[in-house]
């Protein structure tokens, strides 16, 4: 099981004490996708033990949708992200700059932002989510469009001063602007699935 | 000079004695325009003394351009966003709702995510920044396009266990993603101007 998650057998050991999962030795599909699970609610999510159990005693109960297990999960995310060291680095960083290429942007080596892009990357990849970069060419779009707007905005001060005052303004409030519509928009389209196809839990 | 910014006496005093400021009581709109500044680069951008007057120093020297100066301080600035209580909450809350009713999005009052959204109005108003605003609907427009690949992603795997795994991984790593994402898109969207009408600091 350890081999099969690369989740270091100690841990699982603690996830079985704790019966955040099943008593080990069982180790058929559902165990190993519980122990995805439970390693995505604590060591990504950064929830607590007891929101981990709760999600699962959800998951658990036979008459949850999973648009309801969602949402639970969905309040319980902190706001801000995490990254970790972890991986393929040269990989993570390629698939960066093929993206910047691709979309024919300008931007220095030196933005800091690579360094927080290509660690994303390397938690994907870790997290065997690499199908989450399949909505990179969504998001890039969606931003391309947006930076002309917040750009348009900044430049359109008399003066330079107040072009940095906005631009420090837009570029840290728009984070947690963005981020909390982001939360907004997945609980509507999450319960538009509701009346369409979506499993139950 | 504290009336006009609604920056306390004591701090205007702190950021003349650091020099950040030049020495009061100078009062006219260039002064005024510096003081908001200042108070955007440390309490907003989080910045530290030292880079606050590396920026303040970049502005004041002729030949900077403004592209160079607003590369400056996005590089200054740190990835997650910050926020404060002040201000009108309520009328900051009937603008979040108002937006949510205008798009017909389908959104619990429990979802954590108003109060994120809420409280950064409450700054941007508190700021002056409400010019922020009318970047809302560019937002909205581009996440609504960005959440049907992303919950089309997550409702494609087959079981509940796996769907609520990448749904954890797509928010959090998203965030960072997308954080990421958009300092590159402004870097690109602020050279493109360097060859046309950008004003010089």
């Amino acid at each position: 099981m350890s081999r099969r998650t690369g989740v270091p057998l100690h841990t699982l050991r603690t996830y079985e004490r704790r019966r955040l999962i099943p008593a080990l030795p069982e180790h058929g599909e559902a165990q190993i996708r519980r122990v995805e699970l439970v390693r995505a609610l604590l060591e990504v999510g950064g929830l607590g033990e007891l929101e981990a159990l709760r999600i699962l005693g959800l998951l658990d109960c036979s008459d949850t949708t999973l648009s309801r297990l969602l949402g639970a999960v969905q309040y319980s995310l902190p706001t801000a992200g995490s990254a970790s060291d972890d991986g393929n680095w040269a990989r993570a960083e390629e698939r960066a700059h093929a993206l910047a290429r691709a979309r024919n942007w300008r931007v220095s080596e030196h933005n800091p932002a690579w360094r927080t892009l290509i660690q994303s990357f390397v938690v994907m990849e870790w997290l065997g989510q690499e199908d989450l970069l399949r909505l990179l060419d969504a998001y890039a779009e969606a931003l391309e469009k947006v930076a002309e707007a917040e750009v348009r905005l900044v430049v359109e001060r008399p003066d330079p001063e107040s072009a940095v005052t906005r631009m420090v303004t837009a570029t840290v409030i728009g984070d947690t602007v963005i981020a909390a519509l982001r939360r907004l928009v997945h609980e509507h389209a999450v319960s538009r699935l509701e009346c369409s196809s979506a499993p139950t839990a």
